[in-house]
């Protein structure tokens, strides 16, 4: 038997990757949570493309990320995806691409690594992000909500992400709220009030004349009473869907994240203010309120995540 | 060194007890789910009760049940408890008793058994319950509401009790829904809406001359149509409740326990349709909203399985 000179071997790595509605991204990540940036691969997804085209180009930037660090050892892959998935028959039907319904992680992204592949909901995977290296580090009880073109979100519940029966725990945008439509209350999902194009289309109803989220910011920001008040709508919502979260899951913390979470520099303080108003029980009211401890790389840190504790 | 004959070790058991908001019951239960008929033992609690009271009464309710099998061999204590409770010191503040907020479990009940005590909230101890012997065996993510004199409630997640940061994990009677005053749409909490006072006393307000749970049954079985308003409105709001939880937790199954869920032979199926009226999400659709499963021993078979299983 002939031995050859030992090597350390290369420290491990996973990969991790992100499926969204407009595009997915791929990377290499460490064990100690860093994306290696020479990895980091995006293709595009899109509502107009289908199954097989949308399957290619996530196999495509898989492959790619992987190819760019050719010695690295790689010991898992982590998916994370937008929603409804489904845990059971390990596939992804991500509402913004009704073409790609039922798309088979494991027939995509089989055969590329030698190791497991792990699937959670996106929302999930940015809760372990959180959780791992962001504004949830060491809260065992938390959540994390995604302001932004729609809202999402994952739990972390004993310290351990919570998946639920298929896969979906998290979807807090498609509970329902209450909120003014003119005089009255009226009953309107989360998402729908709060992210940003129902949030710009309630101020356009009220008068106001722009047109994207960053208008709204800059009229917020020069005080416009609309923009004010339609940053307020959004924000209140989103505390009260807070407070029933954490009344229900007695939540030590929620981290809140996405573009739109940025509208106002006070936004995450409206939020945590409508919540306590929302919250009866003295436990609820506890709850820590704050913003993202994450920059981009939060989607691919959660997939990463997955991966390395599952 | 001298032997005896050995004999077959006694069966272990594990003492169950749990406190309420006008008594506390106390028994040992087997690790087959057996709750040992003549150790079954009750005291009175009450809202004019002093701590030193309650905590007396708590134990001897746990001494006489002890008591009653001495040949026993008890090896973990449960409790369930009204809440709040406070699982990080150990202590219980029920709602309904103000004068023994702090009441520490330990305390009142150390030195009984050689064993561990485990703690948890009331609703929590229903949900494993019911995924222990009732109608959620089987469902690794679960829901348990009880509808009563108040609305409680317990969350299983893969399988495992949910307590969150505090213990308090489940207290969905204190997250609001929207509900009819009047003409207007209006938000309170469940528990305001859909347990047995709070619907009482709205049909009351339309006219209806009944007093009691019981009294609106009555009304309902022989077709008055407020009585039937009436607990309309309770399930729906249930409903509502339940499919905001199914939604952000992923439920597979939901069972009703409480004794204002009897009000009428189609609360349940009158709860299932709010609650697909109000899921979005097919998966949230999917989820099963059942009946309870178990008999009166419930909270009792709760608090054993928290010991059993913890």
């Amino acid at each position: 038997m002939s031995h050859t000179t030992p090597s350390l071997p290369a420290a491990a790595h996973v990969l991790a990757v992100d499926i969204g509605g407009t595009k997915v991204d791929a990377a290499l990540v460490s064990t100690s949570g860093e994306v290696i940036r020479s990895s980091v691969t995006r293709r595009p997804t899109g509502r107009g493309n289908d199954r097989d085209t949308i399957a290619r180009n996530v196999r495509q930037a898989a492959e790619t990320a992987l190819a760019a660090v050719p010695e690295a050892r790689v010991t898992a892959i982590g998916v994370g995806s937008a929603g409804p998935v489904d845990l059971p028959s390990r596939s992804v039907s991500p509402l913004n691409l009704p073409l790609a319904a039922g798309l088979r992680i494991d027939e995509v992204l089989g055969g590329l690594v030698d190791g497991p592949i792990h699937l959670a909901l996106d929302g999930t995977c940015i809760a372990l992000a959180e959780h791992w290296r962001g504004a949830l580090v060491g809260c065992d009880d938390a959540m994390a909500i995604v302001v932004s073109t729609g809202v999402g979100g994952g739990l972390v519940l004993g310290g351990r992400p919570v998946s639920g029966a298929s896969g979906n725990a998290g979807h807090l945008g498609q509970t329902f709220v209450r909120t003014l439509e003119g005089d009255d209350v009226v009953a309107a999902t989360l998402e729908a009030v709060a992210a940003g194009p129902g949030t710009v289309a309630w101020a356009k109803k009220q008068g106001w004349e722009g047109e994207t989220g960053l208008d709204l910011a800059a009229s917020h920001a020069s005080g416009d009473a609309v923009a004010i008040a339609a940053v307020s709508r959004s924000a209140t919502a989103v505390g009260q869907a807070i407070a029933a979260a954490a009344t229900l899951c007695d939540l030590e913390a929620v981290a809140i994240a996405g573009g739109f979470s940025q509208v106002a520099p006070d936004y995450v303080d409206q939020v945590r203010a409508a919540a306590q108003a929302a919250s009866l029980h003295a436990y609820a009211r506890r709850c820590r309120i704050v913003g993202s401890g994450l920059d981009g790389d939060g989607p691919l840190l959660g997939a990463a995540a997955l991966a390395l504790q599952s």
